[in-house]
């Protein structure tokens, strides 16, 4: 068995901790059995999935934003498949198939679970999984689907109704497929038996290989790739799960959350501060989430979840932070902060003069071992001056040792790398008058 | 007649727009005629004793932490008295008188009128200061109060108690100061006609001069500067008034107003957003103060002020932002913001590692025609990224032109000095093991 899991999301209801590089599944936020030790979504997911002694390999499905998060939050225990663009679902299973097939050698017969990397659920939702798993090597159906017992009318959910039909292995064949209705539909749909789609596929790999070369027929992977456009901008509920003919239903009844709003996140927070918080103790219902190098100072507040990072800050009284969507948007700037494979960055201080001139401040850490590519810019000198660690820098071919106290100006057009023999930490000023992530051209280095 | 204006405190009470280096009185957040222009405290008590005809030279007696920001925001509406070290009212204000009589050149029988630089008060005021001055001019005492009508029983306040005896220029004898009573007590001062002590006094120059002598007799106002130690640490109230034996009172109704809380000042600021905030419009009696350079998001919070600067964040429930005053003393920080006499700066990043070095990260603006000093430090370097504007650097005695895109390494025991051109900013990181204000050695320069 192959697990893939989707990782989405441009992460917007979650500002300013979310964005599109740190998509609300990495916020390191959940509370774990260890005190003071906190996990993100996919993070919690991933060791669920081994808790409930499901060791099939792991790859994740998602956009070139988010592989650096996903590699320096799960390491070696996921394969990443990167969408050269955001299409939809069906796409990315597609690409995450033909990649099982063609990279990873899987054979068409191979049995693959496809599930969101994010759901806030328990044990028996990973129990769901295997007994899905079982019944697709069993022949049960072509496509076997998780239907969770719903708790209340969402119209924010999609729904699937069974029959009354069983496979020979006890899994029930569905009758239809019902995308997000009114709540009044959702009433009516529950009232005759219906469970809400929890977007989590089993199939064995084939059977989606076929459905993809109708669109897509590529003899390699990185063909594949090249022709990700082709593929229709689709979900697998539409392309696939509803048009098959041969679909069954495994039923799951419990804890099962999109933590995907600061209202539904916050529920299940243990811990109110994260950061710098100070408070009066006289505060009620009071979420604060600090991220920026200054302290917050909390005083009798009430029903309120505070949020402050590189990107902004969030004031908001909890039931309205369900609104955030559309303001955030309009907020949206540069990533403040990332996680990348090679260490973090955080945006310390931007300003842009009245002829487009402007100069763009970084603290960087590289990890020990890690470099970056051997690049240059256009459009922007950069000045690094070292404050911890060491390394080495290599400028225009030639390489030196640097560390603590040096200060190192890169002109626009010189190729420049950097690697860290320990933790580097380093303040990089960048100035010019298009300072874009884009302004970049990689180059191989052989550091050996 | 002369003005002495008294400019102190350290203002945690608005933390975190306020800090040691910027009292509550140089907020510019008080609404003007001319809108969208704001002004401080100071600079609208200063407007206020033009626009009533008080044309009489202005002294500010000050910290040096605060030279800087009156001199920023005063200009050449007044002269500066720097405190050696803060003591209280009575070695600020003899050291102020001294300074009017042995640099200024004020005689003895010159009208001096003391009053605190921050009240928020109405034209009602000033006048009750014109009739102080002029009752000092007719002698009607040696020292004339302002009494103002109390509007409740505060324990806060001084109180006066007029007596029932009257000056031939119409000016009430008070019978006694009573200093903040109980309530229950200052219930029964006011049925007693008793009025709120001000802190305003008018007499003749050398009243005082003689009561201070008896401390300090120096022959140069340098020598009472250095001699300043030597006055006793105790209030004007105490020192003087209460022992006076002629004391005349001025009654002023009307509008007088501490804003030294969160609570008092928000109420008189028609704007409720200042800087970069976003609302959803739910929000009720919510006042947002943004002085970072992230946009800050507020939806549907009641009675809360919020307030972001360099210093730090709060989130206060409005009443409560009272109780702010202990908990920022802890939070208390070098000023990450100051408005300095050739420009301003802001501190955007501070990081300390396990060993104690540091690295802090400035961006700064000097002013045109403005150099800071010719200094060295023995524990500091300093890297200046220059990124608007231009002007002149010295390192070293050698003189050079500077713009935009340089770059310019200060190591550490280097003798240098920066004037601008035009408007010049830069980003400065300083890196080193000791990174306090106080590592700096000031030398002359002569540029031209």
């Amino acid at each position: 068995m192959n697990i893939i899991l989707l990782s989405g999301g441009s992460g917007t209801r979650l500002w300013p901790l979310s964005n599109d590089a740190r998509s609300k599944q990495f916020l390191k936020l959940l509370p774990t059995n260890e005190q003071d030790v906190k996990e993100s979504m996919i993070q919690r997911v991933v060791r669920q999935l081994k808790e409930a002694g499901i060791d099939a390999p792991l790859t994740v499905a998602t956009g070139a934003g988010q592989h650096d998060s996903v590699t320096a939050q799960l390491g070696e225990e996921a394969d990443v498949v990167v969408e050269p663009m955001r299409r939809d679902t069906f796409p990315a299973i597609c690409l995450a198939c033909e990649y099982l097939s063609k990279v990873k050698g899987c054979p068409d017969d191979e049995v693959v679970v496809v599930m969101p990397c994010d759901p806030f659920t328990e044990d028996g939702y990973f129990k769901a999984i295997k007994r899905m798993g079982t019944g697709v090597t069993d022949n049960a159906a072509d496509l076997i689907v998780m239907g969770i017992t719903p708790t209340y009318p969402s119209a924010k959910y999609g729904y699937i109704l069974p029959s009354h039909d069983m496979t020979t292995g006890g899994i029930v064949r569905i009758e239809r497929f019902v995308e997000k209705p009114s709540v009044a539909d959702a009433e009516k749909l529950i009232d005759a038996g219906a469970l809400w789609n929890g977007g989590v596929f089993a199939f064995r790999l084939g059977f989606v290989r076929e459905i993809g070369r109708k669109y897509v027929d590529a003899a390699t992977y990185e063909e594949t790739v090249r022709k990700f456009d082709q593929y229709p901008k689709i979900s697998f509920d539409y392309e696939v799960a509803e048009k098959a003919k041969s679909v069954g239903m495994v039923r799951f009844t419990g804890t099962w959350k999109d933590l995907g709003t600061w209202n539904t996140l916050t529920d299940e927070l243990e811990t109110k501060e994260y950061g710098n918080v100070v408070t009066d103790g006289t505060s009620e219902n009071t979420h604060v989430f600090n991220e920026l190098g200054l302290p917050l100072l909390c005083l009798g507040t009430k029903d309120l979840v505070i949020a402050a990072s590189p990107d902004g800050i969030l004031v908001s009284e909890k039931r309205k932070s369900e609104n955030i969507k559309q303001l955030a948007e309009k907020l949206k700037r540069r990533p403040m902060y990332e996680e990348r494979r090679w260490g973090t960055y955080v945006v310390i201080d931007f300003v842009e003069f009245d002829d487009g001139f402007s100069a763009l401040t970084k603290r960087l850490t590289l990890n020990p071992g890690c470099a970056i590519s051997y690049q240059r810019h256009t459009h922007r000198d950069e000045i690094w001056t070292f404050i911890d660690g060491d390394g080495e820098i290599v400028i225009d071919g030639e390489r030196q040792a640097i560390g603590r106290g040096d200060t190192v100006v890169i002109k626009k057009g010189q190729m420049h790398t950097l690697r860290a023999n320990s933790l580097l930490t380093f303040i990089e000023v960048q100035t010019g008058h298009q300072l874009v992530e884009e302004d970049i051209e990689r180059f191989p280095y052989d550091w050996e």
